[in-house]
């Protein structure tokens, strides 16, 4: 993600840096011995307990990164939140980063890695990229354990009477896997299980992710888990994770995942990498616990949202904030010129040519997001995240639309000079925090209607006029008040391309309809997913994937990743 | 496994013992700081620089567990290698266990956990029972992404012309799942991907076990990864993972998985637990990396290989110690009296009775095992492992025909007292290895013929008449001749159960004839399987899973492991 033209690739970049071992981070954070356990040099996870041995200490402050709506390259968002953090930490602020581990398909696939870019990276970017300390994985068994225990007990009997066509819950891999996206599964006869319908996720849409991401502790983890529902008898009743009696081994797959890991930036800045739910089908950000733990251990805690702030933002000052009961003290809106051309109507391959009145028309994307922060009363800096393509003149028309509109903006280098190039950003940052109203009010109340509650954000969030529904959306919104399901707040499952429900729809759309197709019920993760369009949650491999350039050295070294 | 009657399960043992930091092991076994890399505070991953620091050391003595055909319960092989260990130990001397890594499914589904039992354990039973420093994880990824890319390559214009219907790679899950045996995928249409059958395994069964387990580095590992055959072209030629140029990926995604994991017995004693293939359809030891560093670390490696003597011990014998170029220096045969039992004809429930006439006549079991050891040319030890259920007059029956036979014997109780339970044993194979003759040879020349490879290990190793092919068998010797297979070493795929191809046929069954039904290349791990009877690749769980009684505490702390 970033400055193409570089010699240096990340991965360059990144073995070029000398990593501290991880026990000096863990010393400069007063972090107690039991609080601790290393994984190799350079990586370690924290105990659970730190939170209650640090629960009266005061809060840092929550900076909340997000973004305009991206391209599909993505807007440097990670790397925007690694810079401002090294950024603060330049000015001898107590900053920790707070960020989602990346899922394998994409990094295998296409996308590339999601440690940051450039000079603004977490390392060690190979093992952040690859399995990590196993988070994921301990994800996707605990979610294909209990695919299995569903299966099996309709195999052994049924005693539930679960519906094999009514299921909902799907099995996952954390791969990018199109041949897995419908499936039949339990053929060749009576000792291979009952027939069905099946589906693979990736393993970041799951909903034990989401819950992961959500649970305060290893009790209210088991809680979550316990109400999962995974389909509906044959009576249309749900079925839960408890009735089949499952929630305790599960929960114990899940017993060191859910713990935060700790890693460090290029400029040796603390930063915790935990959880890593999709924004379309889930909520988005990284484990509540993570960052409730980044607060007891630094002033500032930057971290970010996926997607734009219609869909990161949103849900994490709707969802997440709401359950973890903290209040950010400002939101970083980051923008590209890149980008903003896009939305001013520049084709894909013309973006590299200077084009500033498609800019000074594209910036109407920004000036919705930034309505929409305003909305939640949060104090709010732009930062466009330079790219070396990028004009003075279209820079300059950039600042001067945010200057003229009293909008607090930085042009931010992180890519390419690291915590230096985020300097003015972070002063920003501290100065609206220190100075500006924070009047933070979510949108909507739980308590309003399912309608109610979708209609808030599609008109205040992404401007549009009405909501419409299918008939199996009335429907189920019915059967979800019935099993008193409405209370839970919503999670929009909408294409990040666009403010609107059409990918196509670029700029600032207008008087548009946002259509509810389908709704998804995440109980144990505590919300209701609201489906609008074809919402993609196993992802496909391109012709030719990343994967293909990646290698590892005789002596074990990773190579082609970036 | 091993003595129910005791109070305590092998969790609430292993939870009331005090483990030494994993850093003491490290220091009493000289390893030096940038030969490992901690994995919380008891477990340890050891660098494969390790072996190229310490080659011109002396090697230790490797010594095989192995046992007669066992139970569905298992013989208890694990507890006595880890007793054995722990009792070499006791007598001061410097000895390293090598095991291999439990599997998810059987221990969320029937058989509980592989760790050893009562006072004769590896800890952190709950992390190697569970998801351990998550290599079996890595392997799974590695399968399933190349299955990935061998569905993209078709769905993307097929330029090698795989065939669909002739696809060898499965898909794998570290689960039993037999809903997923037999499934079909790539449905949906044509963004979806290519319809075609699959199957899934689970991941102890995947050739990329078998591989990381006989790989002697990562070039080694990256070459037998590229000379996969993943399925053949509509022209019917082999097609290999370097034809679809994902070895640099694939190895890379192992890059951690190939280093061996060091814990410690509940005695203390350091051991090596990494890589586990299934005994059937692959070769059924720990791997080879883990089996040398040990041999370079201590002066006596205890190490045990899958099932009966005439699955595990064979292809220990004809496939590891080939690759690795060792000569094993003593065998262990492990015996229990209930087993021993069964094959004297008594019924699974009336195990628990004294029956000395039925115990005289299932000898002749273990008869057959001593002189498959012997036809080896190896010094060996039986080991009785006592149970409380034994009678006074079985344990004599049993010593007594040994001592009448010239057996060497002991009576061990490593489950009831740890090391101490195997003192006399451990002195006894000290005292065969330092006075036995070891002339150690293979039954069989690589460069013989399939058919007098495997008549061999028929005749030589179950004590068969002859051996039949079925005509899809000898269709497959003629092509695997023509692409240059056939001096490959056999992976024999029989029942555990009995020393015939059927389970039923239990005792020491003569005259019969030994059924090939079909052949399976392995080739990036190095062997043709063949396939005798129905082979379970991907087992079931039972109607009440072992996962229904886990759970964990408020603090983390698994329970209702075994």
């Amino acid at each position: 993600m970033g400055v193409t033209m570089n010699p240096k690739t990340d991965i360059e970049i990144a073995q070029h840096t000398k990593l501290v071992p991880i026990q000096k981070l863990i010393d400069d954070l007063d972090l107690l011995e039991d609080d601790v356990e290393l994984y190799g040099k350079y990586k370690a996870k924290l105990s659970l307990n730190t939170l209650e041995r640090l629960q009266d200490k005061k809060d840092g402050k929550i900076i909340l990164v997000t973004a305009i709506n991206p391209t599909p390259a993505g807007e440097g968002k990670s790397t925007v939140t690694v810079g401002l953090g090294q950024a603060f930490n330049l000015l001898n602020k107590k900053a920790i980063i707070a960020m989602r581990e990346p899922s394998l398909g994409p990094t295998m696939g296409m996308k590339g890695g999601a440690t940051g870019g450039g000079y603004s990276q977490v390392l060690p970017m190979e093992d952040i990229n690859l399995h990590f300390t196993g988070d994921i994985h301990a994800i996707t068994t605990a979610n294909n354990a209990l695919a299995a225990f569903i299966d099996n007990h309709i195999h052994q009997g049924n005693d539930l009477r679960i519906d094999p066509r009514r299921i909902l819950w799907k099995r996952v891999l954390d791969l990018n896997d199109r041949a897995l996206r419908n499936v039949t599964i339990g053929l060749g006869g009576v000792t291979n299980g009952m027939p069905r319908e099946d589906h693979f996720d990736i393993t970041v849409a799951s909903e034990i992710m989401a819950i992961l991401c959500l649970a305060k502790d290893i009790p209210d983890l088991r809680f979550r888990i316990a109400r999962i529902v995974v389909g509906y008898s044959f009576e249309k009743m749900p079925i839960s994770v408890a009735d089949l009696g499952y929630e305790g081994a599960l929960t114990l797959l899940l017993k060191d995942a859910i713990k935060p890991n700790l890693v460090q930036t290029m400029e040796h800045t603390p930063a915790i990498i935990h959880g890593g739910p999709f924004a379309n089908i889930a909520h988005g950000c990284n484990s509540l616990i993570a960052t409730k733990i980044a607060a007891k251990l630094g002033d500032y805690v930057v971290t970010e949202a996926g997607f734009g702030a219609d869909l990161g933002a949103e849900k994490f000052l709707h969802i997440k904030a709401r359950v973890g009961q903290f209040k950010p003290a400002a939101v970083v809106i980051v923008a590209t010129i890149r980008a903003l051309k896009m939305h001013g109507g520049v084709a894909k391959d013309e973006l590299t040519n200077e084009n500033v009145t498609a800019l000074g028309k594209g910036i109407e994307n920004l000036q919705k997001h930034i309505e929409t922060i305003k909305a939640f009363g949060l104090p709010y800096v732009v930062a466009i995240n330079k790219f070396v393509i990028d004009t003075e003149n279209e820079v300059l028309t950039l600042l001067t639309w945010c200057n003229e509109n009293d909008h607090p903006v930085s042009l931010t280098e992180v890519w390419e000079k690291g915590g230096k190039g985020g300097l003015q950003l972070a002063e920003m940052v501290i100065n609206i925090i220190d100075n500006s109203q924070n009047n933070f009010t979510p949108l909507y109340n739980t308590k309003d209607s399912i309608k109610e509650k979708i209609l808030e954000i599609a008109r205040t969030v992404y401007g549009a006029k009405s909501v419409d529904y299918t008939t199996k959306a009335e429907k189920q919104i019915k059967e979800f008040e019935k099993f008193g399901w409405s209370t839970f707040p919503i999670c929009m499952a909408k294409t990040q391309y666009s403010l609107s429900d059409s990918s196509q729809k670029l700029g600032r759309p207008r008087d548009f309809t946002v259509t509810i197709r389908e709704f998804k019920p995440s109980i144990g993760a505590g919300f209701i997913v609201a489906l609008t369009g074809e919402i993609m949650t196993m992802p496909g491999l391109p012709k030719k994937p990343a994967a293909l350039n990646m290698n590892v050295t005789d002596k074990g070294q990773a190579t082609g990743l970036y």
